[in-house]
């Protein structure tokens, strides 16, 4: 990677997602010194004291910005635009700036404040564990990451971004930032949505006779896993791409009403049918 | 076991539930013959090749009713009323009879039917597969077993039924077949419904630019699995279990507006806020 990266990487947020960039870049022989900021003294301890970076701050101020050839964001969508506005203060011309972030159209937003260096990322990978001291350091091998590019975006640093992540394992896809939050709107945010809807709804009906969260079957459980995820990285994603889930939740509750009126109406064989195909479309994905 | 289980043992449905039931009683040191009946003639045939029953049948005038002591239904519920009117015509006037439904209020049926020796069971055990072939001997081993007598169900036939799961290790609880089903109606078939329209909603979300199966990030995987489920038991499960299911589902599509609000408005503090106490609540389950 040594031909792309002339000077040390600083990943701004400390949490699970960027404590495994951190860890996966030197398990893969990245060479450079690995830094981090972030706002939560505590991370940045935690990051120092188990060698997950090699050296962090608090303040914008204190990072030694004539070092730092790479920029990751790895904090939460909503923090992204205040932090650029930070960094335009600091970094150096040539400094590639990339992100970890679950929603994409906000790259315009990063393009406007600084410029076409700044590269769109998505790594499809993650659990609902959140904090560096949970963060591993395989985390991206062999998954999905996504680069959205605008028609301005530049090469150089396109192609740098991209070296990095097919250094760690990582399986590179290109698509516009608008296909990436439809699709993703679908696949992750609405399961995401839904989930949370589904363990408040255990809240709403438990009563004095009964606490449904003592009756949780395997399938609750893995089923709303990810509603444990970390609340703000999700209020974040849910009001970046606000449009799109909203699209989804609304086709989600075309479909869950369907399945309501063949329940309703009794209709034996219609609904056999009905779920037999979903069964069916839900098999050939393993 | 010896002086409950005078005779042979006969499960009515061999997939994967009375399968693994048949494993489980073999290798807990049940020492009667265990018989199958099944309407599917290749699931009678697997049952025996592969030793999980130690004979079977496809039609209820070919089973030694004479020998027979214990009848465990382990077939899709809307199949149980008509099964009972079977088993009427053939078994003797002590045979217990259980079963390992998902919905309990049917045990009012199947005491009309069948008298007070029926004891309504559901074992809280369970995965997305189907068919004997996949059953596995400790499906029930440390898994919540729910027994819902009503107030005519005979103690000695209870304490059998009792017996036999505790024999195979499994933790019985006792509870009404009401509410039995308005729990399960909540944490069991409500994410069921869900999975099933999420799914779907791949399906009605997807178009000629972007087939939304090939992007099964793992979380949809996770929460989408038991939408793989038997579409044939679901579908009875649902209409059995209708006025609870649908009660859940109206419960669940208000907590699903208030989170679309929460975002449509783009309340940023109040999202925060009903996204944190969810992820609190999910994490204690684990």
């Amino acid at each position: 990677m040594e031909e792309f990266f002339k000077g040390s990487l600083l990943i701004v947020g400390l949490g699970f997602m960027g404590g495994s960039l951190a860890k996966a870049l030197k398990k893969h022989g990245f060479n450079k010194p690995i830094y981090g900021i972030d706002i939560n003294p505590k991370a940045v301890q935690l990051g120092k004291k188990l060698g997950v970076i090699d050296n962090g701050w608090t303040a914008y101020k204190e990072v030694p910005w004539e070092e730092i050839d790479t920029v990751i964001l790895a904090s939460p969508v909503g923090t992204f635009e205040s932090i650029a506005k930070q960094l335009k203060e600091h970094i150096g011309k040539d400094t590639t700036v990339s992100d970890l972030g679950s929603t994409k159209r906000l790259v315009y937003k990063m393009e406007k404040l600084l410029g076409t260096r700044f590269v769109g990322a998505h790594p499809i990978a993650g659990t609902e564990k959140s904090g560096v001291e949970h963060s591993i350091d395989n985390l991206y091998e062999g998954k999905k990451l996504i680069i959205t590019p605008t028609e301005n975006t530049d090469k150089f640093h396109l192609k740098k971004v991209e070296r990095l992540w097919k250094q760690l394992g990582a399986n590179v896809e290109y698509m516009s930032p608008e296909l990436h939050d439809y699709i993703f709107g679908v696949v992750s945010h609405l399961p995401h949505a839904v989930a949370f809807a589904l363990v408040d709804t255990l809240r709403i009906m438990s009563n004095e006779e009964v606490n449904l969260f003592n009756y949780p079957g395997a399938g609750f459980k893995d089923f709303t896993r990810i509603a444990a995820s970390d609340p703000t990285m999700w209020r974040d994603i849910f009001l970046e791409n606000k449009d799109y889930v909203l699209e989804a939740i609304e086709n989600f509750k075309r479909s869950l009403s369907t399945l309501e009126q063949l329940i309703k109406e009794g209709k034996k064989e219609e609904l056999r049918k009905f779920l037999n195909e979903i069964s069916l479309l839900r098999r050939n994905l393993d």
